[in-house]
């Protein structure tokens, strides 16, 4: 039976990938469509690419019959999300797509994000979206925080070696190469094509990135104690993708390996033979990640690029893939769309 | 029953563009893949995108097994094309997207294309594969000749007002912008990034452009006179997308009727309100056109603007359209993957 | 001696642009920068590419003492600009960069910028800025209105047409590619490089663009009967250049030679062999324009192919050069800056 | 008196960029340019964005009479450039922009180029050309070897860390991006538009680039014990500039210092505030450098930005830095042209 499926916050480019992947979902149906200050539009004016697809118009989030609602995508700004979450059915199934309910200590919260949680009850209850390696607790689970799309990432490439305690904790560093499309569909002078094409520079570089309570809190609960990383994103002239280059220290080989296994049953991770490099190109538009492990000439040293599509597997198609698991979907399910190159 | 598929020529762009759809096509499974010069690669060398599609490794033409294969995608250069198909069995169901059959004429193709065709009656069995103008005798056809990319932007909107009679047709000028895919992979120093980022160059100026043999075909029997256009492309920065500005001579109204009418049926055909303008980025990556109208400040002068992406409407997504007609299948099946914006 | 400049509007594109080439003029130095809404910053926080510079901080135009300024460039908004200038002393030599006081008559001011002229008799006495077409008066003049960036890239292709009687007068159509820097440093959705990188659209199509105003003035003046040519503008993927692709009907020879002619002497203008196209990469970051001709296959057709960039010969070049003529210095002086490629 | 200048591999990026230097330069008139396919062509078809200046034809090196050059800049590829050298005058001044005469060990070239060095004892005689460090060998030169672009950005950063002692000799890491011109003008897939745009990826991971050659080198040499570094590049859909983001251990106020001592007297070299970070855009274009210093919240951490334009700081305009210098004009001559934004 299809289910039912609202975007609340459809204006962004997150919501618009939502929107585009779903219009191939044999089991989703979007039955609504929000959009504060662009209520009353037609989503085809918003974004002519889905004009196709006879869309609801956007309307206000209070307008919105949830009773007629299976599950709830939420692709508001963060501080706004728990605000609309919380006034939401209780029972309604949401995969909040912002950065509300990533972090489960409420200190951290306002460490990274300037002000207190609202709603720590619902912090509390969220589970963490990053699949692969919360797939049970996200098939129980009422609501579920999406990741921070350099979040994942990093933790794709660093999660198993931490597992596999294959790798020095106290050096990792994270040099992240970001699309543009991450900072969203924002009026900001940095991002107009303008200042942006033709070049790159880093930003929120030394430890001051907010994906930093995520890295944080991830693996020094993997591990058991804390691991801090470094960590340097660099804005890019491109749209979607997100290249990382992990600086670790450990036996590459070994690296390799312990990255092979884990992933060895999964569908959209794909460990690159050993010495082969992830390109973004390779999986932009797709909710696939390819991870490359290389030697360095420096003994002990190894350097991991990890490749993703910040808008699906970084973000929507994530999400689509934690609603399969929490409707009862098959976790995969509309999500196998191929990488578009060139 | 899934139909068995061959891509002969599958290591340049419009091979891996069929093979990015049908990794989604409900009925299509590709077994065979030709690659001449990349014979004996994994087709995830090749195209890393492709890698988790467990794809069959690059072989020569010679050692597929025809009598396993029900429709073969022919993506060779023109010249090779029609050698290579006037070799395959005679029952072979084959979609050519080289230039090879798209001219009924001998002499014409002689004209634009330098030399004699050597398969002249396979040129006259072929059917031209504008799907929306030729569904019969594709759905008929043994062997259909996928259209130029360009040639198919400028049709979409020029055909329906040649048919309703409301322009003049001695003066139409189409200035087209075309996205570098359109050129292949072939390394041109033309085509480098250092070279052809950053601006834009008009190229085949004043008549030269080989499309304009299909223009001059299809436009002059739809008139029953002799129909020809100014046709000037220009070589964009971008990767995929063709746009056309199409000047004509009518009522913008009138032209915009005649276009709304024609295509109201079809799925893939979007005639946008009038006065909106087409965007590449709305249909890239997708099988959709858009079509835009607009009147001038001079009385009878109208503006129609076309969108589509040349590798997928324009190329590999019209030839499996094609395919799925020829096959018996549902002429949208594997086709309806929504534009990648942004 | 060295000449003493303000630049009004400074945190612009343009005004960055015109620090950049003042800053290798032998004969020019920069006394004194505003910028209304960054005063008080520092022209390197603001633009860091001119850092090296020691340039003065932004400041309110108002903290300005125009006793000590030879000239002012003004790169403010229209409007603004209007308002701004009127206030200046009487003998302030100003080269305005706005739209505000290129257009003659006030009623055609008003038809395309929406609202009435309030600095009638400064309207009157400002030259137009097209350098090699008023040279003389701009040399004698106290304001100079500098043209738009596409006004002056179509009238290079078509002034000498007009001048020499080669082309029909009513079959003219201009079919431009524009830079997105064009557009300014102004915060608009369709600017992001999110929505503009890899595809293009038109905008203001079918007589909407306000640099039709110019068009119809100058090329009716020159012909001395009503000029309307048709003009559809392109958003392009880059960030400097305009092409313009110019139908005309004509002898492309004579055409041709006309162009030659009229351009023999000029420094800045490259009349390029019969048959080469324009890029606009060729003229990126310089003053130079080229311009080509080919001709149709339909007789008495031509093509004419004009690159320029923008923000140089389009606008804060132009401004150089006529300051240099209103200063009495070499015309070309701090000018010969070589276009910038790849 | 003018300085007579020859371009032996004018054809290439570098040679281009050496033309478009010298166009403003005051004291340098080129002479001759070898092309050595492109003989007999015109400098204006093979760079149309040249075509102004009025440069000689293109002609083979053997056609050079050098007793009338004054200094031959030498872009030629490496292992051709060493025979063409070797053939020429002994006495004629040369600045050489291949890799050819960097490295002093003979084994080290035949390591990191993969055949022994032809001409030794011109590569015993050669002097390193990293301007601001070999300042006083460069102008009693006749033979100056250009370093790599990459080369060059990461020795900006490190070199006064070294000599002022406030980094971990073994704790490196130089994560670099680099435009594609870096690549040169080759025909190779990967620097084609439709491959490298709208993504990114590394290459030579892991130690394999050639450039660490001269960083083991030069930082060995200047550490009196060696010092080997982690070195990343990445391939950037982008034109002109290199980032480099290297990650070091030390005091990140110390280390700003140790810049900001260094760089204090250079012309070219901009030491930003502490905390800010380097932008390719802000160089591009120009012989500047960026350098930016920020702390890392591990303690004892810092991350230095640098930014150049590889074909001017990283190549061509250092080329013509030293030429100045072995010419007895001023340094900066002809060097001052303000970065080109946007």
């Amino acid at each position: 039976m299809t289910q039912k499926i609202a975007i609340l916050g459809a204006s962004g480019y997150t919501g618009a990938e939502l929107a585009r992947i779903i219009a191939t979902h044999p089991e989703m149906e979007i039955v609504a469509l929000s959009g504060d200050r662009k209520a009353g539009m037609k989503m085809g004016e918003v974004f002519p690419h889905l004009r196709h697809l006879g869309l609801p118009d956007l309307c206000k989030i209070e307008e919105i019959d949830f009773s007629n609602v299976d599950l709830a995508f939420c692709a508001l700004p963060h501080a706004t999300s728990q605000a609309v979450i919380a006034e939401l059915p209780l029972d309604q199934k949401v995969v909040d797509l912002s950065a509300d309910f990533r972090l489960r200590n409420p200190a951290e919260y306002e460490k990274w994000y300037g002000k207190p949680h609202s709603a720590v009850e619902l912090q509390k209850e969220a589970v963490y979206g990053l699949t692969e390696f919360y797939r049970d607790e996200i098939r129980a689970a009422r609501l579920c925080a999406g990741t921070g799309c350099n979040a994942a990432a990093g933790q794709y490439a660093i999660r198993p070696l931490i597992e596999a305690g294959v790798i020095d904790l106290d050096e990792i560093v994270i040099d992240l190469k970001a699309g543009v499309s991450g900072a969203g569909r924002s009026l900001k002078e940095n991002l107009l094509h303008a200042e942006l094409s033709g070049g790159t520079m880093p930003y929120s570089a030394g430890g001051k990135h907010r994906h930093l309570g995520e890295f944080d809190q991830e693996f020094s609960k993997l591990a058991g104690r804390p691991v801090l990383v470094q960590f340097t994103p660099h804005l890019m002239p491109f749209n979607r993708g997100i290249l990382g280059t992990v600086y670790v220290r450990g036996n590459a080989e070994e690296i390799h390996a312990a990255l092979a296994a884990r992933y060895a049953e999964e569908v959209f991770l794909e460990v690159l033979p050993f010495g082969t490099l992830a390109s973004t190109r390779s999986v932009a538009g797709s909710n696939f990640v390819h991870l490359g492990v290389t030697g360095d000439r420096l003994p002990g040293r190894a350097i991991v690029t990890v490749a993703i599509d910040n808008l699906t597997k970084g973000s929507s198609g994530q999400a689509i893939q934690n609603a399969n698991l929490m409707l009862g979907l098959p976790e995969t399910m509309g999500l196998m769309l191929a990488p578009v190159f060139p």
